[in-house]
């Protein structure tokens, strides 16, 4: 039985960052998201691969408990190429090729439609809209998105955050989306779309969750060796909602903790390029660097 | 008895914000840092102005508590005119009159030689070696710096540093004396040279402690209406030292309570321009906001 479940894109990756470079590596937003999840949960999930896409890569998904029903194969894989520069903030695109995802239409495993959570990481509004329409009776949806549906799809957009519970997104699109360079006044905006809370990722700085009446402020985690930090942005998503649908706690004081268990992840994922680190940490990694978040905030 | 001394700049600043602008106003590192201290110790400044400074500032100073004999007469008061984009991140310079800054030399009362706590404030890093040199038995030395010393006085700033026991910039500034993108790196490189702690400072997002074994990461505090961020980070100094003297207590762990102190009275600053703010705030405000970043890290 899928618990939780996370559309999104699956991809090969072309990456260049100070410390190494990859070619053709596993990722996508999807990717990320489920394998963060699957450390709590199990999600099943939504997306398009090329005939291209190596089978031990689906193999891996499987492995670690991860419904794959939902993949639909096309021609060709969607293809991201990029590069990041010392500062390792912002990921710089040099070439995308959507490939099979430009045709993509949503085909869900009926058993996936009575999932009570579910998880749009960033792919096009209208498919995550498409999602959220299947789904029966959800109890949480989380949503992310990116800069490229900001500036060209504002309206679907907005359209399809009006029906989500929790909106994820960086502090840059935040300050684009509501056009202020304020983040509290940006997740003021955002808490009227929404029904929960507002998540603003902040990379290296962290991440902050809005609800109406409470913030939480949860540190970065200080990385000596970051090598490439694609996908971390979908790994503390993934990690997010997946700790919600093992715990089943949707107050905002457990939110708070499944931020922490977000940032751990995706601070793991940073260590490696690709999915790397993600292959070869386990609880006792995850668990100890909780409690580091929680060392290193005491006052 | 002062408990605190404190050395830096006077000046009178002109400042546009996109919240409003204010001519020849209240500033410099010395003035926001001794009051921000002043709400937990008895500072004594250091520093040199103008026959053209307005007396109601020196009696301001007075009335909170402040010494102000080892403040100079000179000619004329260091002027800095600047700006500040909707990011409110960075200051841009238009102007810089050092006028009398430019041939002071301190004159330190005798009876602050005996006090065991200093602070250095943003001022050239062999003003500060001068005042390390005439302190008898310090406790403990906190200095801050700037960009402009790293770029024009690196040899002297480095050897300033290694007399100092707590070393407090701002993440830009770290990155570049350490020529890291690195912050956890640049501040390893900084430890070599203090003796106790560093301390990063990262405006909106925070500021991180960093000492040998330990790393505290505290919060920003989520401002909706930030009118001027000039002196924040003289604020952030001075309360920290401030509280220091008042605790004697140099633990890792009451250094934590004065990183969150620091933030608290920044914080308040930037709600004003100039040191509107500082003016009208009390022990109360203090302490309610100081809650308010215990509640916010909570998990």
């Amino acid at each position: 039985m899928v618990e939780l479940v996370v559309i999104g894109t699956m991809a090969l990756d072309s990456i260049e960052t100070p410390f190494g470079k990859v070619k053709d590596a596993f990722g996508g937003s999807a990717c990320y998201a489920s394998i963060a999840a699957s450390f709590f949960s199990k999600p099943g999930i939504l997306s398009i691969i090329g005939k291209d896409f190596p089978k031990e890569h689906i193999k891996f998904l499987q492995k670690r408990g991860i419904d794959t029903r939902g993949i639909t194969i096309g021609d060709k894989t969607f293809r991201w190429q990029g590069y990041y520069e010392f500062d390792m903030n912002e990921a710089k695109t040099l070439k995308t090729e959507l490939n099979s995802l430009e045709s993509y239409k949503v085909e869900m495993p009926e058993d996936y439609k009575k999932s009570k959570y579910v998880f749009l990481a960033n792919i096009d509004p209208e498919l995550q809209l498409d999602v959220i329409n299947s789904i029966e009776k959800p109890e949480i949806i989380v949503m992310d998105t990116m800069n490229f549906w900001i500036q060209h799809k504002r309206e679907q957009l907005i359209k399809t955050i009006k029906k989500a519970d929790v909106l994820v997104l960086n502090d840059g699109e935040a300050r684009q989306l509501f056009k202020t360079p304020n983040l509290v006044r940006a997740a003021n905006e955002a808490l009227k779309l929404v029904s929960k809370a507002v998540i603003i990722k902040k990379g290296e700085h962290g991440a902050l969750l809005f609800t109406d009446n409470r913030h939480f402020n949860a540190p970065g985690y200080p990385l000596e060796n970051i090598k490439d930090p694609t996908g971390c942005g979908d790994c503390f998503g993934g990690a997010f909602a997946g700790y919600l649908a093992k715990t089943k706690d949707l107050s905002e004081s457990n939110m708070r903790k499944a931020v922490v268990y977000g940032s751990v992840i995706a601070s793991h994922n940073a260590e490696g390029f690709s999915i790397e680190r993600l292959q070869n940490i386990g609880h006792s990694d995850i668990e100890k660097r909780y409690n580091e978040f929680r060392d290193m905030r005491e006052f």
